[in-house]
């Protein structure tokens, strides 16, 4: 008979987002007229831009004629988008990241789901909590629940910032700007995780998925600001919130080739190497025409166009923000991020801020609970939603009795 | 230290194609005038249809208008494809697949290469030889090599058709319409195995992405045309082939929820759900305007244009079928399958017969040795290339010394 792998077995049932959908499916059946706005879901509104647009018809065309038709491409993605990603999103910041070092794929989801492939199970391995569930159920998929894995919590008290580990840690998932409590690393910060990474020689698996969220130009927007972090991180980005692609696809992940460990064995080994015949074996790249689509994202009017969709999310950030803390509210995040995490008032727990948020203010957002153990006690809200909607939250959340 | 997955130190490496194009480099410096026709990679060279060219430019119209934008999309592959491949590829069939057990993905690549996700590591594999790369590599990368690896070797005695494994086996990869052999397997023959598999509770993993091939209509095009076969199969499925989209990029997964194992502890567990779980947490769902171009395929003029596609590459397996024959050769596939599997004349070996069909004819193909041990002494040219340079191929073979 054949056996599953029964550590899915072990996986906490992911109840979140339907009890969400449920809960406001019960409130509209008995309320049918309330104007319900979802500040909940991360996820965009605005539509792609028109250098996108313009990029994806061009290649559809392309596509239609034999000349300039395009089958299977490099499993790694195509050099024109490589070389453009290590220009722009490195080299010019100073970042002497390669093109061979950039891994173009379909999303971030995916990379960072799939890059335990590539890792051994003796590792113990160190999540943040509250945090983004794919990097937990995912270790859980591979290795388990087990001593393993240790969370670290990110609370009040430490600004939501994980402590270094006291114990043993081989590999750690830090992601900043955070999801979901929209908080910032500084460089002196980071850096202490760098320097930590390399004197354990320890491997940081950083999501950078909201990098362009980030106002402050002292915040570090990629963790190869950091010097030695190419010998210690992987680091994943996305074109889904900077440029819409959340239902376009796209994003890639850096694997620089400064990056190495050793085996039981000893002998020397790269993480570059892996991956790439990790995504050669499992992987045929992202379709054509969506890699013209985050090249054109590179383009004067694309990069004007993304700046433009960022600013006007982060406008309505800084609302919801503002609005918060003028309702007495105790707010984080939300200013280098599309997050907005927020206390709840009096103590009270993440399910009943839910349910009273609904009931009172037609708002619906995501239970801090959700994100883990520690995230109890806080409510996320996101700026996705349109500035309209976003207004017309705010001035209910003033209102009512929250 | 942090560890690396050890397995990946276990593949072989994946010279194939890079020696091939190494061959070729070196022989077109020395014969900078020769004109190379290429029949040895499997990609398609005919452009997107009319009818899928023309769903890409109204989906990228969509999702440049708020109104109609679309971001994040269900995991498992939108209702409007689901739907459409359930009743079109099964249910008119008088298969009863339904929209729940389709799993759209971005390729049949990333689905076989995945799959072992969800499986447990103690089962015993049985990989046919010769074979598509990524079952071997795949399953070397979750389990390493061991003995719980086991060959099926497919011959000439058996007519390339695996015999059932007399020792015990768990899991075992069938690709019919095979890849590289071009072979089918009859219905009677898909009986046995299906049966098989029943009786020891075993799974087959069966991939059939050259099915639209199938001339012959006794031959099955789906495993589950076989009765039982829901309750022990598992079937993969692309738009790579039929309808040309190598670069587009979509394909889609069947997992029949009668699909069920045991645990260890005797408790009943869905594959399907499985499979959801995994897509859910690993996968952000395949892009929008992909997801449309795959539903256009279906269309009345969208089938139009696949048949055609289709006949045209069949007409090029049948014209290389009965070249290779009057040229004396021994030839097997190319009449329900887009490749032809030749064997090497006079007992030669697979690497001298690339160079002799290289240096004399001028001509690019696959060593059948590159597929596993036992292609060795075989060779497999596909159909893939236009026309014209089938043609011409095929009358160089006829007059070359080879």
């Amino acid at each position: 008979m054949f056996q599953i792998n029964e550590h899915y077995l072990q996986l906490g049932e992911s109840y979140l987002f339907s009890t969400i959908a449920d809960k406001v499916k019960q409130f509209t059946a008995t309320h049918p007229d309330a104007d319900i706005i979802r500040l909940g879901i991360g996820d965009v509104t605005l539509p792609i831009s028109a250098a996108v647009t313009e990029a994806l018809h061009r290649a559809v065309d392309e596509m239609a004629v034999k000349e300039t038709f395009r089958g299977y491409g490099p499993e790694q993605g195509y050099a024109f988008l490589r070389e453009k990603i290590a220009e722009r999103d490195f080299q010019r910041r100073g970042i002497a990241i390669t093109p061979g070092e950039i891994f173009v794929s379909d999303g971030s989801k995916s990379d960072t789901g799939n890059i335990g492939d590539i890792l051994g199970g003796d590792n113990i391995v160190a999540i943040t909590d509250p945090v983004y569930p794919v990097y937990l159920d995912s270790t859980i998929m591979r290795i388990g629940r087990s001593d393993k894995t240790i969370l670290l919590a990110c609370d009040e008290e430490n600004g939501f910032l994980p402590e270094i580990p006291a114990e043993r840690a081989d590999i750690v998932y830090l992601c900043y700007p955070n999801n979901p409590t929209g908080t910032v690393m500084t460089r002196a910060e980071l850096r202490k995780w760098v320097d930590w990474a390399l004197e354990h020689e320890s491997l940081i698996l950083y999501d950078a998925a909201y990098e362009a969220f980030i106002r402050d130009n002292e915040i570090p927007r990629s963790i190869y600001e950091i010097e030695g972090a190419q010998a210690c991180a992987i680091e994943f980005r996305s074109f889904s919130k900077n440029a819409g692609f959340t239902g376009v696809r796209c994003s890639y992940t850096v694997v620089p080739k400064a990056l190495k460990t050793r085996t039981q064995d000893g002998e020397k080994v790269s993480l570059n190497q892996l991956w790439n015949r990790r995504q050669s074996t499992k992987f045929n790249g992202t379709a054509y025409i969506i890699q013209r689509a985050a090249e054109a994202v590179y383009s004067p009017q694309g990069q004007k166009e993304v700046d433009e969709m960022v600013s006007y999310y982060m406008e309505n950030a800084g609302m919801i923000r503002e609005g918060l803390i003028e309702r007495g509210l105790t707010v984080f995040g939300g200013e280098n991020a599309p997050y907005v995490w927020l206390k709840c008032p009096e103590g009270g727990n993440s399910w009943d801020f839910f349910d009273k948020l609904l009931e009172e203010c037609h708002i619906v957002g995501t239970p801090g609970v959700g994100f883990g153990a520690e995230g109890e006690g806080y409510f996320r809200l996101t700026a996705f939603n349109s500035r309209e909607k976003t207004e017309e939250a705010i001035q209910r959340i003033k209102k009512c009795r929250i």
